[in-house]
């Protein structure tokens, strides 16, 4: 079943005690797009600005990411962020952001990719989340993510996105943020009364939590030592959620579960290189892989 | 096969969020063994005063708990401890300590008691522990618990105590003192150059980590919104696992794993009363049950 994504495609400097990255590309929906692709076929709806270079446009090339949703604006540019990682890289640090097209109209969805059935909608303000779900057809599953500026600056307009949407990817600060509650299990009950159906709460290096109105359970991170570059990791893990949801046209309890497994494996493919390098990197058969050693590590007599 | 714990016997006063419990049975040796006697018969090797109510060691009565090793000191007081957990009660604030009689001579293990062969050396002082390692005659697997106290003020005492035990569990910041190392992977490993050939290091509600020379893995805590009080989830960890351990009397890595999974499923109990009374109230079946749970949660397709 068709899977469609809509976020930020930028153009990102990474500073991580690793090293750095300059000028790379970067954005939610990039990492989205490029992980989920890993398990299904991506419909990719963002906007980049004029100065959106070929050779980043030539990396999603034999992939089966659809394209017709870039939209390249004239006399725009493209969102800029950069960012450092120190210590243990549980947060980044922004040092710069220039929002540039990000802070203009937002894209439309190409017409023949409205009658998507899973959509992810990343990070963005919750209104134009909301254009976005009023472009579909017939969603099957939406699903959203938020960050914090939108919980405290626009907790009305979000609260009408929550209510339109099927399920909630969003991390622990932001879960308890939201939710008034410290306790995450409690902090995703209350989340649930705003609409989703499900909430995802991420605890990075710690794993995820699925929070339904049946159940509560935990899946830890897979885990390396070679955190390089942390950034994507949460859409990454959203990426492999919806991916495989998507791909099995599912999204029962048992499915879901299956999908916060792939979420974990390929977050933790992303983060053991700069910017996309790993999953670029990356085949179904890497991921696949990765998946037999994480249910192998889950499993006991 | 037989399991020896040695440690702490004490009279605690508790307040959490949830309420008080005042002069309850508490101390690592009884977290253990309560714990532990719901997988395999346990040996109790431990020292209390004059002091120590008759209706603490009724409590121990029906239960395959050996207390031969219980010594009562003429004339010295029980350890007695206070601390009170708040907000999300990741950690006890300790309000009063009086060591009372574990400042004194450590008990002797009883004759018969000293053929054990899995041995849970509860935290006390490094050398202490290693005057308990010497009176065993065949131990077929000791581990070790430790503190922040003997990582700072005693550490060759403790490098000697760990070059002579088979494992180690610790939690997440005694783990990052211990080796240096702010990831936890490489504390593990780095622990592991001192002489166990296991580690597991506990990260409260995010799980524990098993690091081995080969492999390493995480599961999660059992997640539950009835923490009433977290005094003695450690011990009640240590105590799933080595009674595990002891009840299979094998300890290779499978076993290991099972163990670690019977670990985070006693500590989900402990923690949901006060002082013993959840685990005094839990059986074999009830254990049997929650770690099936803990089996279907991590089993995904």
């Amino acid at each position: 079943m068709s899977l469609l994504v809509t976020g930020t495609i930028g153009i990102d400097t990474v500073e991580t005690p690793h090293g750095r990255a300059e000028s790379v590309l970067g954005g939610s929906a990039c990492y989205f797009a490029f992980a989920a692709s890993l398990l299904t076929p991506v419909r990719l709806v963002g906007v980049v600005g004029e100065d959106f270079p070929q050779e980043f446009r030539e990396m999603f090339r034999g992939r089966p990411i659809d394209l017709e949703g870039l939209e390249i604006r004239k006399g725009a540019k493209t969102f800029r962020w950069q960012g450092r990682y120190v210590g243990d890289m549980n947060s980044a640090e922004t040092l710069r952001t220039d929002l540039n097209v990000v802070a203009e109209a937002p894209p439309t969805i190409p017409k023949h990719f409205r009658d998507a059935g899973y959509v992810f909608l990343a990070n963005t303000h919750p209104a134009v989340q909301r254009s976005f779900i009023e472009q579909l057809l017939s969603p099957k599953l939406i699903v959203c993510d938020t960050m914090n500026l939108w919980i405290n600056e626009t907790r009305q307009d979000l609260l009408k996105t929550l209510a339109l949407v099927d399920g909630i990817i969003l991390n622990d600060g932001e879960a308890r943020l939201l939710s008034g509650e410290s306790d995450l299990i409690r902090a995703g009950r209350e989340v649930l009364k705003f609409g989703p159906t499900f909430a995802v709460i991420k605890k990075g290096e710690h794993g995820a939590m699925l929070v339904s109105p049946d159940e509560v359970y935990v899946l830890p991170a897979y885990p390396t030592t070679r955190v390089v570059d942390p950034t994507g990791a949460g859409d990454s893990f959203a990426a492999g959620m919806m991916g495989h949801l998507a791909a099995i046209d599912r999204f029962d309890a048992a499915a879901l579960k299956g999908a916060m497994s792939r979420g974990a494996c390929v977050a933790s493919i992303t983060i053991e290189a700069f910017s996309l390098s790993a999953l670029t990197a990356a085949t179904p058969q890497t991921l696949a892989e990765r998946l037999a050693q994480y249910k192998a590590m889950l499993s006991f007599d």
